[in-house]
């Protein structure tokens, strides 16, 4: 089935209002296996919205049109579909009833038209509408089905997932079980991961495969269908296996609402161990993330912020000597300031970051260039350079989950 | 000039993102008195792309495309547009060395086809990325002018701001100049500035003065025209003076690309104040943001993450008996935070933020109720309480800048 969704609205083109409800009824749509090829918005405008719908039921099957259902001067929907189809409006008998009972039992003045929130066209299925007074419709046509809804998220939400979803759903008619997964990379771009998964991408049937680029990192999005739970996931597990085979060392973690630093909490939460961090480059900007997850106060209790030579070597004890022999963005101050701090407060792990922030260059090293040292409870020290390119805040995010990326490889598994 | 808005991507139709893109694009365009008559959305498809730019095409003056910029399998604006409009792509030479230098320098592998993005169609005006490599262009033919931009909000919002409004706006006058003065406000949220700015905002015509929501800040652009620079600075002059009479006590700075950070550091480098923080609450959040100033550290040298009642007595010297007598969430604590942090640093000023992020409560108080202590050169401590309402990044981020506009109202003018 070929849907498409229009929204009414003058608003709407002017930008006043972020159209949420399409994406909604997109996603809702696309999980019961209806394709979306088009959406559009047009204005409080008779003629341009006969058009768009015209037009719409020439190319769709189904035609979902959002708005324009509250009778004031510039709402117009179900007049111009009433007029599109060629058929009358009628009164629904329960939402009047409900209309008038309403501002009858409130002793509001009923405002005039109010009783056109309870017309719908002649022939089709009233949705009822539980938080407002505009009643939702689907109609079949000859032509193509439409679906009529209110606006507002909080009348629309209810009135989609319980009125029209079902109906829908039995329309489809396919009993298919779908289903998504989310993973999450980090240290490529998302090109580069597209060609890396290239042989899975190209010819994509069963599951899909859909990448994002979110900052500094890419997620992507496999979806497979199948004719019961079983046999999808097994779909799902078995294109991970393969995904991870060809781009496994960036993999993180699943889920559109994770992220490295909540893999990361959790990890040295389960390992119980603790961190604290030296910072130069990134300015209090790990620690600030770790924060970003609570119950991070189980691993980390507090660390330094060492911008200046002079906080170097004051707070975490940076040998004068050592920022002398080698500079401040070295591989030697790296494991000076994360030895430092380590002892300082007596932890498992403490990280340090120092190197370019940017936009001049130091020491001889350009923006973008910065060192990590981690060290381990063994007293061992990893360390390893990066260089980035971008903004300042660009290279101290990406400084950052490098950091942390560091450390899942450490103790992930 | 009527103007059409095509979103691109087949992820839009999923619902998978809410475009806010198309309503920035749109308020921007009803701000320049550009009527936007339809929207549309349209996915990943050749076909279907070219028939919606085509109908666009037919019936618009301007055709904004946004998405299918970046070269990976799915993404075809650009090679679409220069079929409709029958004209070859070429590569724009600038672009072409900004990435091939980005992947030389940072030593990844270039994607393939990675070149692409600094391709343009034949005769169109480029329009520089400053944050990505997909360039944007404006485009004339004899049918109409095509605008095509890259969709990320951030390559999206400052293209469109420094490069595509400024010569839309010069294609809709002629001889009229027209000047914009953005403001920004911390403490005070959109609607209540707006509800303050009423008596202005009732029946502008000239100057005009809209207000956008940032997050926990306001900002408010007034557009004023005339027949030459003068009356035109004249008249926002007048209008900033009125503002400032009635909602003075939250501006702190100019322009779109400022924030309170900037404004911070720039005001304690001229008053040659250096600044340190013990940061409980925004666990270096602080820190970091004032980091985000190039050339911060000239007053700012390192500081303190003490997240755990241990390293406020380790790190600043915190009294265990202040914690005993007044918990770790009390003004007492702030003081003794702000002041340990200075005496450790021999700072002029010290900040400090102890306080509960949530989500649960803390010593008896609720989610986001913190407090600040500011640490003077006379010795003397200023504190003040907060009780703020959101997310744990939300209240973290509202601290911070909380922080930075004390230090502000303390040391400006």
């Amino acid at each position: 089935m070929k849907a498409e969704i229009i929204s009414v609205g003058t608003e709407l083109l002017l930008g006043e209002i972020v159209d949420t409800s399409t994406p909604f009824i997109a996603q809702h749509l696309a999980n019961l296996g209806i394709d979306v090829y088009f959406t559009a918005t047009v204005g409080d405008n008779p003629e341009r919205l006969a058009t768009t719908i015209h037009r719409a039921a020439q190319r769709s099957d189904l035609v979902v049109l959002t708005g324009g259902l509250v009778p004031t001067e510039d709402d117009l929907t179900k007049k111009i579909l009433a007029k599109v189809v060629q058929r009358p409006l009628v009164a629904e008998p329960e939402s009047m009833t409900k209309i008038k009972t309403f501002y009858a039992e409130t002793k509001r003045p009923q405002p005039i038209h109010a009783d056109l929130m309870g017309e719908i066209i002649a022939g089709a299925t009233v949705l009822p509408n539980e938080v407002g007074f505009a009643v939702g419709m689907l109609l079949t046509t000859e032509q193509c089905r439409y679906l009529v809804l209110p606006v507002p998220p909080t009348e629309l939400q209810p009135m989609f997932e319980k009125e029209a979803e079902p109906r829908l759903a039995q329309l489809m008619q396919s009993g298919q079980v779908i289903k998504s997964r989310v993973m999450r990379f980090f240290g490529i771009g998302e090109p580069a991961l597209e060609d890396c998964l290239h042989s899975l991408i190209a010819g994509q049937q069963n599951p899909t495969l859909a990448t994002y680029a979110k900052q500094n990192e890419v997620t992507l999005r496999i979806t497979a269908s199948g004719s019961n739970e079983g046999t999808v996931v097994q779909l799902l597990d078995e294109t991970e296996q393969q995904v991870l085979h060809l781009a496994g060392q960036y993999f993180y973690g699943y889920g559109d609402d994770n992220s490295l630093e909540q893999v990361v909490v959790h990890l040295l939460q389960r390992r119980q161990l603790t961190i604290t961090a030296a910072e130069s480059l990134t300015s209090g900007l790990f620690q600030s993330t770790l924060a970003n997850v609570a119950g991070a106060s189980q691993i980390f209790s507090g660390g330094f912020v060492t911008y200046a030579a002079a906080a170097k070597e004051q707070l975490v004890n940076v040998p004068v000597t050592t920022i002398a022999a080698h500079g401040v963005v070295s591989k030697e101050t790296a494991i000076a300031m994360a030895t430092g701090a380590q002892r300082q407060l007596q932890t498992d792990l403490a990280i340090s970051f120092t190197g370019v922030a940017g936009p001049d260059e130091l020491e001889g090293h350009p923006a973008g260039f910065f060192w990590i040292g981690l060290s381990l409870p063994d007293g061992r020290v990893l360390t390893k350079s990066f260089q980035f390119s971008g903004s300042r805040n660009a290279v101290r995010d990406y400084a950052v989950k490098s950091g942390l990326k560091l450390i899942y490889d450490q103790f992930q598994g």
